[in-house]
């Protein structure tokens, strides 16, 4: 496996800016929330596993002011469930993010400078392209190579094992 | 542990005409599509857990008109669900993998050349000989020694944890 | 990732003179007797996985004259079967751990210099401030930032996996 | 951590001797056939997970004529299942499991020396000494410290994820 390449590169001052700006975090969910496990039952999809540690990134963020929203391609209502319990938004079903982009930013009430994007697969890319000029973007460590040279942060930890707590908190410190 | 021995090696040209020539991959399920394990309550098996992004990696195929196929030595209703998830077929209860090929090839409608197979197990070493010849045969970083002199390429990452995509991609780019 | 700070360190003499002063060890549940995960269902929380190798750990600690009892943040059935099951006492939903610490000591009947503190993320560092003092602190190897440089004892091992066990052999170790 | 003691030697004939003579692997189930873990839901004990790779194991080992058995301190539908699916004797609830060796081995027909041993924690090194001086002993790489220097063999996989499986293959390798 070749090493990934270093993240993008923005200056100190480019990154406070960005991040002081930014009021929603939208992630994906299999991959980063969760290690991209399904468990399956005779009755098919049955568990996800999600870190409690991500979600308390969320509250943190929460306390920073920024709200996060779950962005995905998957329709379950097992991380409708995880969703509700973190009192975030969940826009599912979307075969493509980035045509959905403008939808959601209008209905949350934000431009997409003061959005941060965490995701980690080739559906991914897309939005990451849209949302990389002005606003700020990462992945997970295990992320599919696609994304990888898309992305300003990259976790040290792997999706679903603390990833996104790692870019809240990254968020937060940026903007501190 | 002793270092496993590199992947059997082919010529730049010799894989991508076989990669080309590829239209079905066939994968084995336990410890390449899961990482072996069984979660067993007191009704005894209960779960296994799959891979969204190896899921990801059956669709990239379909894209580029490769389809996929399940063949495993168990029975069990919980991959039977899988396989119907992600619409392929399931060659289940086998076991002798090698001795139903024929048949399977038939019914699929493909040639030995146009098969690439990717296992983990002692089980899995009699059918990767009768493929290895004319097509593309792989296995996880952490398949059993039976197998490990025996393919054209090693994931980086273990089964069930993104194995088979890395497979997938593989193919896709010798192809490419 | 930066390298996390070296515990504290305190004179062999005093680590003895402490351990064996300790009548109750108080841990957090989430992300020190689990790995953060929690399995959601399409019914919500599902699951959470414990360790057998962290139960004995409370059984251990038992046998050498010490009680263990959780304190979490949470408020979770699974949480209660497990503290049954190990027959010990639970403290949950507490959103602030430090101001509900006099009222467990007082039920209890230890003094803080009788506590040893396990312990994983942010909310976490103040009851870990005010046990630090007279008692001994501890957290698994994965734990946030937050708390690394407020313990006395880093296990090798991550939360769930082993790490409470750790903590405990140091302890029974130390007060040898 | 201190490194662990390199596993007990012996003479390459001897242990061919003693390989040749086994005829019964005697296995600890939690933290040696599982990682330790324990999935809880409301209603308690929910989950274990064990491997198929180990599965394969007992059947190759059958395969040369050599049983297996699971002796356990726990007394869990779950570990019934697992024993029924793969077709093995279960001896549970032992509190003491070195004072139960006796009536197993009468039980089974067979001596001490034609037993081989895998576990991982301190309730286990009683009956390892028992065993080890006409026996085989082993462990997975993950055991806990009180056995590591009663062992001919240490797997370098964990407990749960094929160290047993290596145990196995070690055995018929060393008959062979």
């Amino acid at each position: 496996m070749v090493t990934p390449p270093a993240p993008l590169h923005l200056e100190p001052d480019e990154l406070h800016a960005r991040a002081t700006r930014i009021r929603l975090v939208l992630t994906d969910v299999d991959g980063t929330l969760t290690d991209g496990g399904v468990y399956y039952s005779d009755r098919g999809e049955e568990m996800k596993r999600f870190d409690l540690r991500d979600g308390m990134g969320v509250e943190r963020l929460r306390g920073h002011g920024v709200e996060t929203a779950f962005i995905t391609r998957e329709s379950s209502p097992i991380v409708q469930r995880r969703a509700e319990k973190l009192g975030v938004k969940l826009f599912a079903g979307l075969k493509d993010k980035r045509l959905a982009l403008p939808d959601i930013l209008r209905e949350l009430g934000v431009t997409p400078e003061q959005v941060a994007y965490f995701g980690d697969d080739i559906n991914d890319a897309a939005i990451m392209d849209a949302i990389r000029p002005g606003g700020l973007v990462g992945a997970p460590v295990d992320a599919q190579p696609h994304v990888r040279d898309r992305i300003h942060f990259r976790s040290a930890l792997p999706g679903g094992h603390g990833a996104f707590r790692e870019f809240a908190e990254w968020l937060i410190r940026l903007a501190g």
